[in-house]
């Protein structure tokens, strides 16, 4: 008998009619003699609501109430469907994360699991129950809530799975699968049928919305393989596995690319040890994220260009901190807002050489150029302007024949 | 250094605005070097939106699924009060039922709190803080939640009360306090300083909708002295307290009086023991709740006319059960759903003779005619025609001087 974990997000429970019909998936696991654990979202826009709650009593409300807070959304929602199985005639039952427990390390409102106690849940799966369980949450040493962060119930899946030594973790989401490309901005995407852990971090830190980073990483250190399906339609989703469990003879596995990205350019800085980190330090203390960073070969020996992306809503702040950082000297600031990161994915080019020539001959051969270049083992990223994006996601389709 | 325990109903923390406006009346307390304990119910309507739900998943949902649902609205709240009480600079934290816990026995949905374990409610209280405790629920013996009926965060208040030793229990409501009779009907009703818990749950279920019976008579097992107040106004309440306590001059306290009253005459039923209770075992049966009830003296000792009042809106069900009733004869059978029912309460009159004269006198001197007559140790119903219940009200509340 398989045990298999299946988790519901917040679209997928969003109304009476999605609980029902989450329910008629969770029977047909069921009816196959397999052991179901249920992990669910709280209803979509519930969290939300909280939230606004939250931000009308205070500006600045205190966290560990504000877990206490959200944590209301996902005990409605188990209830709910425990109460629709029950109502079809299955022995199913909601389970709170303090009633089982879940327990978390780390501070409220991005605490981590540290640890599930499966020993009830076991005995219950044992005796033909299906559990519910809330995702999202945990409790602390102090015996309070935590939550584990916007899209923690995949973790909670995740951690579920690897506790109770499932055979199967199910994502249940409102996108089918992963794509090798954004289907709204490139027609020919297609769905990937299987993806590399390492592949998918890349692709979900790069504007994949399908998986938060944290959760692949999730999967990746607890070696459980994720399947991505849709709660709407009845298809075949995605395998988010590891590398080792299979070959691929696929090069290149998806493409990226982010708006919002801003590029800004320093010239004329004054070149000597550790004047990036003086000019990166106020950004990192005010939490600002730099992303591709390149730095110009001093000609004279004496001054440098530095280019750095930031996302476009720190430019301001960026723009400012520079102004008033007293560490560093330079001749001009300037920067662009037009700016889009396009990359491409795939752990196979560890092992083909060339990927970068052939990415860089078809850009240009549609005349796109090449602002900044970053790559790490199985990326290459490269800075364009946000005009040629399409075409140049277009093309990069093409020549790795993901289309 | 005083404890109180100060209860804030489901409008008095409807809005995010009433919630800031709670937080200002629990300051008004801690600033008085109080030791203050908080409960609060759901937000108003929330409650009935997750029933809604319910409703909507099952015709016959899960009553434990229901309980956990429910328990959701109450968590909510006291995040949200706790946060606000943070927010303006106090030591505050929500504490949920099964933190605590707060311990219940009995079904699900009617569950009665049986235990309140207050060593650490104990320890943060003399630390200065303000727990704030979520009303209406507990955890039984299997570690779930249970709810504890409508209204039942007046009965949390009450036996937080009694398991902190606390000195003081305040009820904060959307009515400012217990009336000599319903405002809205008669002008001249007066706010009640002080009622005594018997007083009290005779004008409970005779429909004073302030406290439910049983938290009333909770308040009196426990012998816990209960004020209820206006969180919208700041006005002195009504005190509920023992008649040991106190002497009160007062011989009526209270006139209640009955919407939705039918009443049913079966007339010429075969007289023979148990004759009433074969008209009323299917009723009971039925959970048809019988009222007042007359008998004639059977005066050929062979027929007899009986006389009893219901809930009207119970009053087909009845109408069919008798019809259907092979056990007992009669010869007409009639029915009538413009009655009401008055009372007058106050234990006064245990020690003073002549009430019962006195009321009907003041009826008969505005021909108000008495179809059935009830009385207790503390009270005297009578029922009559409903268009005479405004006068009926008015004439006694002048003749037992409550103007």
């Amino acid at each position: 008998m398989k045990t298999v974990v299946l988790k519901f997000g917040g679209t997928s429970v969003g109304s009476i009619d999605r609980i029902k019909k989450v329910c008629t998936i969770i029977a047909s696991y069921k009816k196959k003699r397999n052991r179901v654990v249920v992990i669910s979202s709280a209803m979509s826009g519930v969290t939300n609501e909280l939230v606004n709650k939250s931000k009308l009593i205070s500006n600045s409300f205190n966290d560990a109430e504000y877990d206490t807070l959200l944590s209301t959304g996902e005990q409605a929602s188990c209830a709910l469907i425990a109460g629709r199985l029950i109502h079809n005639g299955y022995k199913a039952r909601s389970w709170m994360s303090w009633q089982i427990p879940i327990i978390t390390d780390g501070p409220y409102s991005c605490a981590r699991i540290n640890k599930v106690v499966v020993k009830n849940l076991k005995n219950y799966l044992k005796n033909g129950g299906i559990p519910i369980i809330t995702g999202f949450q945990g409790i602390n040493s102090e015996y309070r809530l935590t939550t584990i962060g916007r899209s923690g119930s995949d973790a909670t899946a995740i951690m579920l799975a690897k506790f109770i030594k499932a055979d199967e973790c199910i994502i249940y989401t409102d996108v089918d699968g992963v794509y090798t490309t954004d289907p709204r901005q490139y027609k020919n995407a297609r769905k990937i049928k299987k993806i590399f852990y390492d592949e998918m971090l890349e692709m979900a830190s790069l504007g994949s919305k399908v998986m938060q980073p944290t959760s692949v990483q999730d999967a990746k250190l607890n070696n459980i393989d994720i399947q991505v399906k849709s709660s709407f339609v009845s298809k075949p989703g995605t395998l988010i596995t590891d590398s080792k469990k299979a070959f691929s003879d696929q090069i290149i596995t998806g493409i990226s690319s982010t708006k919002n990205d801003a590029k800004i350019t320093i010239e004329g800085v004054k070149d000597r040890p550790g004047v990036a980190a003086c000019i990166f330090k106020p950004l990192s203390n005010n939490l600002i994220n730099v992303d591709m960073v390149v730095q110009n070969i001093s000609l004279n020996g004496k001054e440098t260009d530095l280019t750095f992306t930031i996302k476009s809503e720190d430019l301001k702040k960026t723009e400012k901190l520079i102004n008033k950082n007293k560490k560093i000297s330079y001749k001009k600031l300037s920067f662009d807002k037009n700016v889009s990161k396009v990359s491409i994915i795939g752990v196979g080019m560890i092992t083909t050489p060339g990927i970068t020539y052939r990415m860089f001959k078809a850009l240009a051969s549609k005349k796109i150029n090449i602002q900044v270049i970053s790559t790490s083992e199985i990326k290459i990223s490269v800075l364009v302007s946000a005009k040629n994006v399409k075409k140049a996601v277009a093309v990069l389709h093409k020549e790795f024949k993901l289309d």
